[in-house]
């Protein structure tokens, strides 16, 4: 089997503790961008088609576990005797694998593929490195492990807190990432030892075990230093975030959106936006929002799970949830909520108004504060409105209903019975008149008022 | 004709594709501040009063005619052989004008009154110059085209990459920008050859060409860069926008108003703001917008078309649209949208509300939930409130309709008849008790959602 | 009395006019935080439990006074002749006080007790200097008057206009904060000159004269030269507000927090967070919010006054206010409005409503639209809504009214009288039913939009 045809898998380490988070939540399971940090990490992992992915875990493991849900199969550390150890835990589920193992860690959740790929060639070159570390160039390379390599041949790996002076002017840092043929990890890992002070077995001691046998180790370094950031706290989290945030507004805008404040605008894991599409300020997408062409997004709003057609207007101060369907050129307005309802083309809901599991027709508008009734305490319904009907405002509409097309239905009416195709409804009482009743309470409150005080 | 008495005209370049805004609509009829970036430039060009404006189109120029409406000459450069072919084709429209030339760029909107009265002054000055360039020392000179000068009079024109070392190391750059006498410019714009990698006619070329004639040129430096930054990409945009609102931002400040946190308040470019007013985080200015003293915005709102006269408090969460107005001391609550409408004296709109089309009377209270239900499908229709009405929650108010001063409308109401001064309007049908029906609503469904289950 | 049993006293110089603020509000009762600046400073000072605090008062006295209702003694300077002549108006304030002055500016708030406590301790050391003044060393020293010492000793004050290049090189700069003896302070004041250009009593004087009398002062340098902001502009307003909130925020996120996008997160002075919080983009606080663990707030929120147990979700586009009380997995969610009132444990509120001197009992459903018809124009009334209740949509509820225990509420209707326990309550009209009359309706007035524009 050449090198080129060698299978992949890959260790997650993902057994941490987590606790600068402070929090209930795995660590892993942190999101950015509305996505857990781990699967960031896994569908990155994917590009490369891996024969095996295996997660380590530890503290935690049964929400970690209950989150992967099969997707990889687990190992079990514990105790954590340090991330050699940790690696060690993978050797069982990956029995019979002979292929090259990528170590990845769930905390460092960016790593781009292109990177994991230029990883595996290395270790896939002629010269047939035993072990490829990925090295990092930082800002501030102050406490991290050295790298002490020359032309990509490493010649010592070694903790800041061992490093000579001349080591620690050597800025290439390691990232803790690796890859190894699979043979080759193992059989190194049961070498190293756990002669330290924490009494831990540390994965960089493969390399420089491998070394001192004399067999090569070879490091590449990412451009991009920010990919080997690990996320121990709620700050690095934001900051992770932020870094997301700030690639995806400018991809964003190369593709052509208008951000006016690109800095107030959040986007999702996998929102889709068109070109010719304007996004004022302070919008928020959740999961799953696919934006056409030409669409406007105006300020305040907050999307999620939402499809727009080209055209489309949202906003101000609209929320769009999962199943929002709007077709082509139809509007929402503001204070307007939309969940699981399909607005057709030129449809409108402008003011104050909820739309839930509701089918609006094309031309149909929506008078300012309607509701559709669409729960019982116990079951939801549906409330389908026909094509260029007019539901008057502050009208509700009490489901199952079927509004028909053309219909009429006045404001502040409760509909509770199906309004056929051109019909008018009224739900009105008698305008009850009494004049000069508003006076008389209000000479009376006035009075009362100045008892009260006096 | 002295120097000083020289008409001036203005030949704007708006002929490019814009290719990399990624967008049907013409690159500077893109908005900065709520305003067509071209229309920020028309505006500072009007400061000095020129006696012509030419604009120069060419792609998309449809959509520039019709955004321009006569409010400048057009020339139309088609097909595009650089930007002095460009000025050329001012020519004729210029024809018969004996002044001075400002040569601008409708995707340089920023360049201040000042500067450019600072090259029509400078044209002027005893010297005389054939022409005069505006150079600006950026932060990272990299790819600019240099200016090589020497006490402000230019030895050279020269692109980047055909200059030498020497000469990038002179961090002067062109603009671009130009002023010449109108018959100097041409002249030597008729000199100007295609002779260069591109096939094109640059403008720079007539500085060069009367330089070998032994005339002179010279040029001024702003000290502002910013203001010559061209905008040709949406993160481009995006930086103008930033750095115009940041600038405005510290202007309100100066004046008098709180912006608790400025980063977050985004005005429009006719925002007009007075001293004492409080500006919470997150709002947004459309245009049209006139806020006097001592007025408080709270947070998350939208104005747009909207005065506030002194005292009037607005939001959080509100929404004003053209044509609110708000008397003194009136009060918008939150959600709550009012579009043409008129708040008079201390009247209130607390909660939930939709004002549209309507006069409401000083220290009138509009309740929680109170729709003006101003538009029937095909005409809108206004609503006027009485000075001290009261409007239950929840009432819907079906214009065209009149009601009283002092008037009450009853909690629910939909009024569709006018109300007198002083009446007490109630829409509410009768109070249907039924006793137990619900405890046996809750054991049946109780019981189907069981069964559903089961 | 040994010098650790000195009591402390606090002299706050608020006396100025604070032009640059454009207001007419007292410069030192703009709220950082939703805190006015005097009051974080005087709250810090509490915590040296001083035996009196005297503030010097001038231009805008009555505003202050009527602030601090007091809490502090007042001083008049009138007119205002300088730092060291302010000081000497509180001398009467302190007669027959023997201990340790603090010399604090009421536009310098952020002074930490931490070093409030640091120059009193340096004050009473063996050495017993007879006054301290704090040094800084800030980022840019220009203007700053310079502290000439070695060693923590003082050689000399010297204004920055006054000093010679050598010490305009010194870089530790006078904060203008100062302690030392009453005695001795009043002491020094009293052979303070005004031989000066502007004619003022300059405090910084006492420790020249102190020194040239060869006594002993001593300087301590602060390691957080922002701590000496003073606040004099809007501007610098806003940038202690960022400040305050950028490190607000990153205590927040390592107590265990998520904030996903910080900078858009805006707490207030008392604001508490729990861990395993979640705060989406664009949250505010105002003053007196609790929030528990475990709490979801999603984005666009607008909270004050508010308490929010274990496990309740809010928003996006929340608004609670003062007294909102959220029981354990109670939901508020969109466009609601909640104040004075209580939700039971997992009631929810989801969509447009107002819920305003309400209790809601656990587990009651209120519909969307729904709205607590509170306030009669006069006086305000509450709604009891008991368990398991469900309030139908756009639903009014007219206080005073109870809602019973498991009761239902028909959509649309406005109840004006209690509703018993598992009652059903329906006030709705008679569906009024048209057939055609839409269809009439619609031919007639696009008949009309014909003729409007034929």
């Amino acid at each position: 089997m050449g090198a080129s045809e060698r299978p992949i898998a890959a260790i997650v380490l993902a057994a941490g503790k987590g606790t600068r988070m402070k929090s209930t939540r795995h660590k892993v399971l942190h999101a950015i961008a509305g996505r857990p940090m781990i699967d960031h990490l896994l569908a990155s992992l994917e590009v490369l088609a891996p024969a095996k992915t295996v997660v380590v875990v530890g503290e935690g493991r049964e929400q970690l576990e209950a989150h992967l849900g099969g997707r990889a199969d687990i190992a079990v550390q514990q105790p954590q005797l340090g991330t050699g150890h940790a690696v060690q835990q993978a050797e069982s589920a990956l029995d019979g694998f002979e292929g090259d193992v990528l170590v990845m860690y769930g905390d460092v959740p960016f790593i781009r593929p292109e990177t994991m790929q230029a990883m595996i060639e290395r270790l896939r070159a002629a010269d047939a490195p035993e072990a490829v570390v990925l090295g990092f160039l930082p800002e501030d390379a102050l406490q991290y492990g050295r790298v002490i390599a020359e032309d990509g041949q490493i010649a010592r790996m070694v903790e800041f807190k061992d490093a000579d002076e001349r080591e620690r002017a050597c800025m290439l840092c390691n990232s803790g990432l690796l890859a190894a043929k699979a043979d080759v990890l193992f059989e190194l890992l049961g070498k190293v030892g756990n002669d330290n002070a924490q009494g831990e077995y540390y994965l960089p001691d493969v390399v420089n075990i491998a070394i001192a046998e004399g067999r090569n180790c070879a490091v590449i370094t990412t451009d991009e230093p920010d990919e080997v950031s690990g996320i121990n706290s709620r700050s690095e989290l934001a900051e992770a975030e932020a870094r997301w945030q700030k690639s995806r507004r400018a991809q964003a805008m190369a593709e052509g959106a208008t951000l006016v404040a690109p800095e107030t605008v959040f986007f999702s894991w996998d929102t889709r936006i068109g070109s010719d599409v304007t996004i004022e300020p302070n919008v928020v997408f959740g999961p799953g929002v696919e934006v056409a062409d030409g669409v406007s997004i105006h300020a305040f709003c907050h999307l999620e799970g939402a499809k727009l057609a080209s055209g489309t207007s949202v906003g101000p101060f609209a929320r769009l949830r999962p199943g929002a369907v709007l077709e082509e050129g139809s509007k929402v307005g503001n204070f307007v909520e939309v969940k699981n309802a399909v607005l057709g083309q030129g449809a409108k809901a402008n003011h104050l108004t909820y739309l839930g599991d509701a089918t609006v027709g094309a031309g149909a508008n929506i008078g300012a504060g309607t509701i559709t009734c669409n729960y019982d305490g116990y079951f939801k319904y549906r409330t389908e409105i026909g094509p260029r009907a007019f539901i008057g405002s502050n009208s509700a509409l009490i489901a199952p209903v079927k509004i028909g097309a053309d219909a009429i239905v006045a404001a502040g009416s409760a509909v509770s019975r199906d309004v056929a195709d051109g019909e008018l409804r009224m739900v009105r009482a008698e305008q009850l008149v009494k004049p000069g009743w508003a006076d008389r309470f209000h000479d009376a409150m006035k009075r009362k008022k100045a008892e009260k005080k006096g």
